[in-house]
């Protein structure tokens, strides 16, 4: 059993060090976008926790921080970790519990005696978000080839600054990204805790991941005619914003019914004035499902149903995650709950190249994305000890 | 009754002279905004129709031309006209058809002979639309005092240019704008002629105004919660794009069964983001009855069954034209219909000062404040005959 008592102190203060770092004080809530000053002073701290436990710190090609103990080189490396940017005023836990915890787990096995098998790493991958870049996981995708180097490099964020810059402004080399092969061969695991982003854990402070949901996005045009709002008869009018009104209700609806996901939250409308009817709504829908086939009934129902032009502009299939490995943690943890979850992560993306699980901690509201993020501490190092046993399992 | 062989030339030329001022390609749409370019040249176009009939020209202090049959200081006038500026992408018809037939109507009671009598004046009231600085009917509500001159100076458009700036650089004194008690008091009537704005009128060409609806405008707050949109349960979500949509759905339904109007045309939503479960929506309700008590019950059932916070931005009570003069006008007429309209006019704004009647001419599709506003030639040349036949009336 993993003695807390050694490093409760620990991860409060690494806690109480990131917390303040770039925090928007006008809504309590995180802009740590990559590659800003805000980015960077997390970095900082990465490496700083790195020099004071002696473990050996590099940054690979792809802008992802590593923290080694034991040879990085010598292969079948274990790895955990998450990563330190959020969304635009997001919660202070979605990726930094990762990271903190990684840290945490590390002295519990240390204060054990536990490290020395094989070489445990801890990685912070960058541009996890993509709230600057609007590409996910930019890091762990450049790392695996999912994404191509010359088109991350173009990526642009709202000032016009390219990825490529950005990073060398941030003394990163833009030219050296792409695909690590050599990398993914000496990792023979990927263990990432990551703080739960709905209440699906219940009472439950740690559970183990079994799938990431298949999820996409959809445009849907509303086309109708622009008239006067004060002269245009009802029933001669053909108002988009009633038809969106309707789909918004029966997306919920059909969701509920199918036991899926579907969001609009994000809306466009011509010419947006107050006295004119518009002439056009433009919506997107964010939809998941635990399966694919239930994803596609579900979207294409509420694409019937709306009458409008509708695009798909992303889709991410299903992620099951390693299953030797998954039921290896969940024997390993006793009785916690195995659950998917609809949100992506890096360990999505690197579970096409190594054997990776997810830890989940427990949520008590179900808030993600939002200054309003929480988890309790009792909840928070029950994660740190259940990771601390799987990686000492591992090991 | 009036003969309109000889005048029939002279609509269609007026109205091909005016039809590719302002037009905007793409969208066959106007964009005829106050003090822009494409406003000055209607401006020009408008002085040239008064040269080329040996009316005497002037403009006002507030910037709205006059062309005047007969002593414009000699009192007891009638007015008539409209206005030339557009909405954006607006129609060739609201406003252009009541000047062009002004002048018509004018043309053939010149050839009946039936000018003398009384001044006639014809006008063109500057910037209705208030498409550029926010405000409608600037040109009439300064001349009857419904507009501060401070205020009315330092109003913005999009690019940040003044409207005392715009009236300069135009030729336009704007420190010489306001009240103009002296020239109302030379007016006896004034008669607006103006293409419906929606089905009202049937199969009838013509029709006559009875008042202006109260309108109003809402901002709708509805308040929730940012969270993950792939991994917030639904029933851990405080979405208000779902109390948006009911509410849109809502207002619909209550304006039928009120016999009303309620339209959403604006939104706003925070963050707008495709993965984001919105934190707040934003809308505005445009909201018009034929009376007060309607308006306002109507809008109290939306605004308690939303759930929003809501404020009243702007309100415009009720205006009832001159009975006298409508009764007048409708007799001269024989049998046409007598009816209000949701839209605001000039003469809504003249009719505090002056007795004003409105005639309107059949809008066959109810579409207006689009380029796809229509009006059949035949009943805008009903709608000239009409014009003349009161205006010999009134002279």
């Amino acid at each position: 059993m993993i003695d807390l008592e050694q490093v409760e102190g620990g991860f409060r203060e690494m806690w109480r060090e990131l917390l303040p770092v770039g925090r928007h004080e006008p809504t309590g809530g995180y802009r740590r976008h990559a590659w800003t000053s805000a980015d960077g002073e997390c970095r900082a701290w990465f490496e700083e926790q790195a020099r004071k436990r002696g473990l050996s710190y590099e940054v690979d090609r792809n802008g992802n921080q590593w923290a080694w103990s034991g040879d990085p080189m010598a292969g079948n490396a274990i790895v955990t970790g998450s990563h330190l940017d959020s969304v635009p005023d997001g919660g202070a836990y979605d990726g930094p519990l990762g990271v903190v915890s990684a840290f945490a787990a590390l002295d519990a096995l240390q204060e054990r005696g536990a490290t020395g098998g094989r070489p445990l790493a801890i990685v912070n991958f960058g541009d996890e978000e993509g709230a600057r870049f609007g590409v996910a996981c930019t890091g762990s995708r450049l790392m695996t080839g999912a994404l191509e180097p010359g088109h991350a490099r173009s990526l642009q964020d709202a000032a016009g600054v390219t990825l490529g810059a950005a990073m060398e402004r941030a003394g990163q080399d833009p030219d050296a990204i792409g695909r690590d092969d050599e990398r993914l061969a000496r990792i023979d695991a990927y263990v990432e805790l990551h703080v739960e982003q709905g209440r699906n854990l219940g009472e439950a402070p740690v559970g183990v991941a079994s799938a990431i949901w298949p999820h996409g996005r959809w445009r849907f045009d509303f086309h109708g005619q622009a008239n006067h709002a004060g002269t245009t008869r009802l029933e001669d009018r053909r108002d988009p914003m009633l038809a969106y009104a309707a789909t918004v209700l029966n997306a919920r609806e059909r969701a509920r019914l199918a036991g899926a996901l579907a969001t609009f939250g994000k809306v466009s409308v011509e010419p947006n004035g107050t006295n004119a009817i518009a002439s056009r709504v433009t919506a997107w829908l964010d939809s998941r499902a635990a399966d694919a086939a239930t994803l596609d009934m579900l979207v294409k129902e509420i694409i019937h149903e709306s009458g409008a032009e509708v695009t798909r502009e992303s889709y991410t299939p299903v992620v099951e995650f390693d299953g030797p490995l998954r039921d290896r943690l969940a024997a390993r943890l006793g009785g916690v709950p195995v659950l998917p979850t609809g949100a992506g992560h890096d360990a999505g993306i690197l579970a096409s190249a190594v054997p990776t699980a997810m830890l989940f901690v427990r949520n008590p509201t179900g808030v993600s994305h939002s200054p309003a993020e929480h988890a309790e501490e009792a909840d928070c190092l029950a994660g740190v000890a259940a990771l601390a046993t799987v990686l000492e399992d591992l090991l």
